[in-house]
């Protein structure tokens, strides 16, 4: 119990301590660390001079990303995570009974802007949910090829592009690029044009902590480790770009116009009591992996995180919840990716962000994108009962995605991952 | 003419100055940024401190990165390089006759270590030799799809991995990863276990300078002016892994484990009397590409640049040539790269890297990896006369490649980008 007030559905109890990189709206604020506590952000630049850190190098909670705090490590995590619940706590008088220093150290969350946690040194994003790579691959390459076959042996991923990586609340403007020119033919070659199936898609993404040195592979005993903490993300998709440009190399400008995540990072400790075992099994058969990605928790190895993504029109009040997912809607976890991305020697780098794929579930209304729910535009979906459909997405929406776990009295939620579509410029 | 003496074969002769960051090999002595002149770096820190950059921020220069300069954008790269040309020309007599600057500014090349040139936040990797894609196709799709339909139509590209970029001469640890179980049937699955065709792929690369902003596309008609300069790129391949895992989001583990590039960074200033048109010829027909992404000078859109690749075996203290291609050999050009890279609205950021793809002619011995110069591992290449032969690369081999635009009684030089194999660690 934190002397904070906390409302049960709040995104931010004692229970939680997400970090974030904020300043206030006053002009030229400076950029620094901060918790979410309820309605408030604890200001941890203003702990650490007060002396309140003590036994590893809590400067970087000056820096205007957490890259310093997340190159530290684990112990160094825990401690802070400690060190702050005490500060929070209902029985602790240092902050309670200190007017002053709460002025200066607890902001009410509406004062703050929020930036990137991290300077993302590399981007890569997964493809892990099974539902999703099938009804993608059916809509793609049919029934029949509607699985890569390597798929079930390895977390597919690839490169993404880290400088248009922003914030929640930040605008996207519509793409423009080559779409092929006849739907069903390519070798028509291509026209110049806006994007005209604009899509979200679905996901988690959590940011590395610690690295390994090049050359030298995480082994999955070690990986949890360098795992600081988790995030919301939109990986926003231009569909017709996608499908004119992507073989053989994969997804390029379809996806690097903007990559949207929520800015509070959760820390893997807040979701320990979560632990859960995939949506599908508590094992991996029908292949067994290789040794290198085999979790021997894989039972245990995944989170119970509930998502949601709801479309609000522009001029409209109200947002309409299109789909609800749930993390453990994956195949592959995030060990199994990490291990799998530095099997080769890939060295990571603290802020590195690893997204998970679009989260799909194995049914009609637990789809993570517009791709799946309209099955490639041959069916409306509602927004509520408003009146109002969509196929894709159109200029003016604003899509927003949520996620929580449910304790017992408590949330450990995420935050709003949210942008809004600017029309096309030409 | 430079007051320093240089030979007629010397990569950096006054023509050339190539930037790039540099310590000496004095214990943790500070990284800084240099220019090299025929067998000296001309350390511009010195130069700044005593005073001799006006007009621009030229602190840059004390700078472990280039990345300050380069976001200066082309008008402070031309005073600088007008400035370093002047104080190094036999008729000027600031350097030329202080003996004392010229010992603190003016450091022989062999005594200092080179580090990469920039903080590279983004890497991307494209695929603009018309004969190397058709030569992959081949072998991966067959002769009737060796070309991807959309080949003609856009530089594809994918998003690489920039953590694991390195600087010549830094060794490349053979990396172990998922191998297709049985060579030509997908659906037995796979094993794990070290590379057994480690190829190297013989490229140019550029740094972007100044940035564009999010959402808003560069024209053709400024590409030119957001490109700082070229280096070599050694985009090490681990052909078996990329085999296997590349459908259907692109190569990921067989490609992130190592990139070498040359540690000088050669301007385009230093290009320009060798532009040329593509060695196919000096226009793109058939199709015509889009408006957007036409080069009105496509017929002088590219660069005469020489390019050798050798491999020196273990215990040897010879490198015997294995192919010579030249960088005019590519049907995209970088102004085309850089402009279909943003059309959707990415934005580069000083420091970004964008390699051209593997640089194979149209003859044998001009093919720029061993999985074409071997066909796939079916015929022997040789290492000269020396009876050794290789179809891919072996633990111990250093893999040089260098290049140089021929000019009349001087060469603009890239330098060295090496590296050695070491053997696999399991």
């Amino acid at each position: 119990m934190s002397f904070i007030p906390i409302a049960p559905d709040s995104d931010f109890p004692i229970q939680n301590l997400p970090y974030g990189v904020f300043s206030t709206i006053i002009k030229d604020d400076k950029k620094r660390v901060g918790v979410a506590i309820g309605e408030f952000v604890l200001d941890l630049s203003v702990l650490e001079t007060e002396g309140h850190f003590q036994g590893f190098d809590a400067t970087c909670f000056h820096d205007s990303s957490l890259n310093r705090f997340m190159a530290q490590g684990p112990k160094v995590w825990a401690t802070t995570r400690t060190i702050i619940q005490q500060l929070l706590s209902a029985d602790e008088p240092i902050l309670r009974d200190n007017e002053a220093l709460q002025k200066r150290a607890l902001i009410p969350i509406e004062l703050v802007r929020m930036d990137l946690p991290a300077k993302i040194g590399d981007y890569t994003d997964f493809y892990s949910s099974r539902e999703h790579a099938t009804n993608v691959g059916r809509m793609f390459r049919g029934e029949e090829n509607a699985l890569p076959l390597n798929w079930l042996h390895l977390p597919i991923g690839y490169h993404g592009r880290s400088s248009s990586i922003i914030t929640s609340g930040t605008t996207v403007r519509r793409p423009c690029g080559q779409l092929q020119a006849d739907k069903t033919d390519p070798s028509k070659g291509s026209v110049y044009g806006p994007c005209r199936v604009l899509d979200f898609e679905l996901e988690m993404a959590f940011f590395v902590g610690s690295s390994n040195n090049l050359g030298e592979p995480i082994p999955m005993n070690e990986a949890e480790g360098h795992i600081f903490g988790v995030v919301l993300m939109n990986d926003w998709s231009a569909r017709d770009i996608q499908k004119w440009e992507y073989i053989p190399l994969g997804p390029f400008g379809s996806k690097n116009f903007a990559t949207t995540i929520s800015p509070w990072v959760v820390p893997l400790a807040a979701l320990e009591p979560f632990r859960c075992k995939p949506s599908f099994g508590s094992a991996q058969k029908d292949p067994t992996p290789l040794p290198y990605i085999t979790d021997p928790d894989y039972a245990r190895g995944t989170y119970d995180i509930n998502l949601n993504v709801s479309i609000r029109p522009e001029d409209s009040d109200q947002a309409y919840a299109v789909t609800k997912s749930n993390f453990r809607n994956m195949y592959w976890n995030m060990k199994q990716q990490l291990v799998h991305h530095t099997v080769t020697g890939c060295n990571m780098q603290p802020g590195d962000l690893l997204g998970s794929g679009t989260i799909s579930g194995s049914t009609d209304d637990s789809l993570g994108s517009m791709l799946e729910l309209s099955w490639q535009g041959s069916r409306d979906v509602a927004l509520g009962d408003s009146g109002i459909t969509r196929k894709f997405l159109q200029d003016g929406d604003t899509v927003i995605m949520t996620g929580f776990c449910q304790g017992d009295g408590y949330r450990i939620g995420f935050g709003s991952c949210e942008g809004k579509i600017l029309p096309a410029c030409q």
